[in-house]
């Protein structure tokens, strides 16, 4: 049996919050005890925002470039600026989407950067009405799993994963699906080759990508709007637990079939 | 909560075979109650396999075209030929691997026709050592999700979702995940914009590939070797269920900008 719990009542998140520390703290008031093989899935946001990654797009100065982008997508050359820094190349446009090959190696749009659920760093009479903030991703995510997995099984003394996920749209298919954009201590793709099927043919081809389907699980049941609950707690996870990373659900560009 | 739970003790499926009696069957036994919003996720083999979908490749002849595509991705030609008949059109190949927009309007991997876990429809003394057995995809997963959904709300007054899954390789990443290839009583997408954010912003691009959530939920728990169980019962989807189709998951072809 697979259980996927959202914490109830995680804060706001700001600049500089301990996540850890929260989510223990969240675990205890809830009485979940945290146990081997237990995962961890945070939305990339409180990630984000914990570690300082709003960008004020007042501050950012559009290259040509971006310019030219911004003319072709009907988009502020200034937030244009932001997601091609945070990009490798470009992949497509059209009017108010830009995908791209991020700089941490996956293919989404709009370099995962995000205005919905940003509020402004402070709220102090310093800041200009019009100030327009923006949290891109975490600078690397796999770090970021991994510091907090670290924290998080010295408290509890249990074998963890931590699984740091966005929410992306697909080549070919209608709406979103959370993947996975940063993991410790778990498998990113389960390799079933060589493992015999139900009539003992060799499974030849089956690589399971199983953080993007946990992630997927996750995202599910994290919702997106105004209820949402950015930390959820999976029981369950079937495969055996392993040191991992993103890398292993990249496909390589010169295996990739459409980019 | 999410809770997801493989169906213990589903048998081997045959042609035939009556899925509805044995999830009811297998429901009882397991002590487990369907109720009010309650999902069962089906793997598509066990589909397949119930509604006869089975073909020897030793009886399909090849076209012209699929001698063609054989060379090119050193298949063997009875199956290319079988690949095309299940498609519209070839998006893309490499030695091992037709990716094609299936008759059912989703983009996958050699149109889902899959050897693993297919044993012979019988092994009566008439069948030659030498014959290849072949599974195709249900003919119209949605009316199977449909038919199925209608014998088991009127078995148990409960008001449930159906959904079949496969798993799809993506664009861009490595490995499989779980998507939903037919469904009945359930949302595909869900429709975010307009509601509020944390902050009051409008949600305004979130289109929510919900049942693929649930899929690649359900795929994990499923497992793809020997031990695989075709059946999850899933409670606590979190969106209201209604009527829903393939349809709303698939990208129409002019507004796909990877295709």
């Amino acid at each position: 049996m697979l259980t996927l719990t959202p914490l109830p009542g995680i804060p706001l998140i700001q600049s500089g919050d301990d996540l850890a520390a929260l989510i223990l703290q969240t675990c205890e008031q809830a009485n979940l005890q945290l146990a081997d093989g237990d995962v961890l899935v945070l939305a990339q946001k409180i990630v984000s925002k914990a570690e300082g990654r709003l960008v004020n797009l007042a501050e950012v100065e559009p290259s040509t470039k971006a310019v030219v982008y911004a003319v072709e997508t009907e988009k502020d050359p200034h937030l244009v600026e932001l997601i091609l820094r945070e990009s490798r190349t470009v992949l497509r446009t059209r009017p108010g989407l830009i995908i791209v090959e991020h700089r941490l190696g996956f293919v989404c749009a709009n370099a995962g950067i995000d205005h919905s659920n940003v509020a402004p760093p402070r709220t102090d009479e310093g800041e200009k009405p019009d100030d327009e903030w923006y949290l891109l991703l975490p600078e690397d995510p796999d770090a970021s799993a991994a510091a907090l997995r670290a924290r998080l099984e010295a408290a509890t003394g249990a074998r963890l994963g931590v699984a740091i996920i966005d929410s992306h749209g697909r080549a070919w298919r209608n709406g979103t699906v959370g993947v996975c954009i940063g993991l410790s201590g778990l498998p990113g793709v389960v390799d079933l080759r060589g493992e015999p099927d139900l009539f003992g043919y060799e499974l030849r081809v089956t690589e399971v990508g199983a953080a993007d389907e946990l992630a997927a699980a996750a995202s599910l049941v994290m919702g997106q709007a105004a209820e949402g609950t950015p930390v959820v707690h999976v029981r369950g996870f079937p495969y055996p637990l392993r040191e991992g990373s993103l890398n292993e659900l990249l496909r390589p560009r010169e295996r990739d079939l459409f980019r």
